[in-house]
């Protein structure tokens, strides 16, 4: 157990669990990774090493109070924070002038239940302004530092894929949940939309905002998935064969040759464990959901942003800015229309994804890009407004041996389902 | 201006603005009404005289400052706030033994709008538990203390209705807001959903929840629109005639013969006003969406009360721990069937209502009942469900003396267009 901090959640939780591993002795190797990796890294917006272990103490003396028997599924285990869920002990600073230093009175809805289910709050971790776009995070890819770490849940990505702490939340309302996976080669999970209550967590497009989270394996990811209560439907009894739809979506022209193959890889690895695999096309009107994507987030984020512009606007990144003004001229009615063609959309993908245990599709273009380079959502905006769970497997390499990912995809509420799926995928 | 809390909010801030009204004399003259009446109606959750009476002379400073010019659209004027609302300066307690005593760090995104706009919050009304349920508001009907003034915005109704404030902020999922509005007889909008962000506010049902506000006149109405930015088009030229479709509901058996009465006496009047009148039948399938209202309530509050439930279970109300056990064994699929459903009906409603300038429906079955009675959310739940704006008209009265109001709806978005004709109907 001298390197505890390489551990999956879930190695750790039956350590702990056994009695053989402290929360104290993991929180602190935690840390002490963290001082060597955060230089390069830059992956916590804060970070009080003293709560940390003042916590995980706490957790101890609690194992040790009920013998090491019913404990939370996450007891004693350190998560990371991404900076925009309100934490009743940090501060809550969402990479935005408006909030340096703003000090929560609660915990978000998501955090409470984390805390509920025995994690030590580990710290917070960097974020783009607002999770939504603005100013970048601080932090780099920790395979390169030259590279992007992808947004807007940098830190919980870098952090996770870094082995600094084995969990962490993120959000994902256009791709910032499932990029920085594939960009770090993080484990990730982004459930059904509103399966977890984004309460407490800064909102910036209601109908996409999705609360989600970072393993180090896909044990991890259900680990997280009981513990925030994501889970509404059992996975159905696996039968004899996984069918797998192949997809390539109407935005494979942006994936490049080396996230091609990492899809082929994927392709080929499920076949030879006996999957059964086809491909499958979507009717091409669902190439309009990702302009749709925008067009919502433009018009829900006028909304959301509109009380800090009244109040403060020059401390608005132009970004912000730009939805509350309308710039992009959005009326009402295309609003209504992009709301309710997605919402046909979903029913109908819910029935074309039925027949399968998962649907692959490709995560990202391709590697991490070059800083100042942020990467580009083209590969998750219409699952996030599809409303459906996704799974980052980080499972391939590209030229400059930075991870690619995959994606598995499936209908709304299928979480369990698609998480016995990548379980048998990689089984 | 010795009866300075008769005055409309419109009123009060052309008089401050004129300098012959200051905020300090009308807030003084309000808490003054509360004083008197307090005791019989309940209304306040929360009240801090000197906290508010100090935020008035700011008000007043800042008027004689500026010499009265560039003044916010509120200027001055005192807003209750129910109490599911954060606020910085006064504590949030839900009417929930979870929250007593709870102060928030940061104002809820409304809240904030307000301020802004230079409103005086003058304090905290009160609520059914979490505005959703539960425990109910001691809040008496003003009209007849043995009579509920409707829930779940039941104090901010009272005390607008009252002239305890001449504004008060409300929310509805159900019928939370136009309800205690028809029963209490207080002017009342819920404008289209996510016109105004819920961000701060508790949430049960993110498909649902929606932020309204009470006044004592159409003009208040259209003040509070403005300063909480609602208004996403601007109203139509008036042309020659309004037209005006009067649509009995498919929950017509529903209302008794005095809430068809003032339905009927406003169809009256609108035709004498000049309005020309059609009578409209929604189609049949319309039917479904109240009892969908219920299944996505109860759907959506399971993710929403978890975290609750979770850490505290038994200081939660029966309601919610029924939502997170799922007691009603609603599925995924039901739930999802329920969103879709419903957001096919919106585009369907939208057409229908777009060549009228209001649909006239009731606003509920009849006068408010006796309590321990809370009335009924029957003609609410398929306008929120349809995020179609509402405003109720307090223009009747039944057989106790007692209000019973009319409510006019648009499409989406069509919030500006709407409080244009029901200044037209009341001119």
């Amino acid at each position: 157990m001298q390197e505890a901090w390489r551990l999956t959640a879930s190695q750790a939780a039956r350590a702990i669990a056994a009695g053989e591993l402290t929360s104290e002795a993991l929180v602190r190797a935690c840390l002490a990774r963290i001082e060597v990796r955060e230089p390069q890294v830059g992956a916590w917006a804060w970070l009080d090493p003293a709560l940390a272990i003042d916590e995980a103490r706490q957790r101890d003396r609690q194992a040790r109070e009920r013998e090491h028997a019913h404990l939370g599924p996450l007891h004693g285990l350190p998560v990371g924070v991404k900076d925009v869920f309100d934490t009743h002990d940090m501060p809550t600073q969402q990479n935005s002038e408006l909030r340096t230093r703003h000090q929560p009175a609660r915990d978000a809805a998501a955090v409470a239940l984390l805390r509920t289910a025995g994690a030590v709050i580990l710290g917070k971790t960097e974020t783009q302004e607002f999770g939504a776009g603005g100013r970048l995070a601080r932090t780099r890819n920790p395979h390169d530092a030259a590279r992007t770490p992808g947004g807007s849940s940098s830190g919980s990505a870098a952090a996770v894929s870094d082995a600094m702490v084995p969990l962490a939340l993120g959000t994902q309302t256009g791709g910032s949940l499932i990029r920085p996976a594939s960009y770090c080669g993080a484990y990730a999970m982004k459930p059904t939309w509103n399966a977890v209550s984004r309460e407490g967590a800064m909102g910036s497009s209601i109908s996409q905002d999705t609360v989600g989270w970072y393993g180090r394996s896909v044990e991890d990811l259900a680990l997280m998935a009981g513990a925030l209560g994501a889970l509404r439907e059992p996975a159905p009894q696996p039968d004899a064969s996984l069918r797998v739809a192949l997809c390539r979506t109407p935005m494979w022209q942006h994936a490049d040759e080396f996230s091609r193959a990492a899809f082929e890889a994927a392709a080929d690895h499920i076949g030879r464990a006996g999957g059964r695999l086809d491909n499958l096309e979507l009717p091409s009107h669902f190439e309009r959901l990702n302009e749709l994507s925008r067009v919502i987030m433009a018009g829900e984020g006028r909304t959301a942003f509109l009380p800090d512009y009244r109040s403060a606007r020059e401390l608005l990144h132009e970004d912000f800015r730009s939805y509350v003004e309308n710039r992009s001229g959005i009326t009402s009615t295309q609003l209504c229309e992009a709301l309710d063609f997605s919402a046909a959309c979903r029913a109908e993908f819910d029935r074309i994804a039925a027949p399968y245990d998962a649907v692959v599709v490709p995560s990202a273009p391709g590697e991490a890009p070059l800083l100042p380079g942020k990467g580009d959502s083209v590969f998750q905006r219409m699952w996030t407004l599809l409303h459906a769970p996704c799974i980052n497997l980080p499972l391939h390499r590209g030229p400059h041996g930075l991870p690619i990912g995959v994606t598995l995809v499936s209908g709304r509420h299928a979480d369990a389902r698609l998480l016995a799926a990548a379980a048998r995928i990689l089984s």
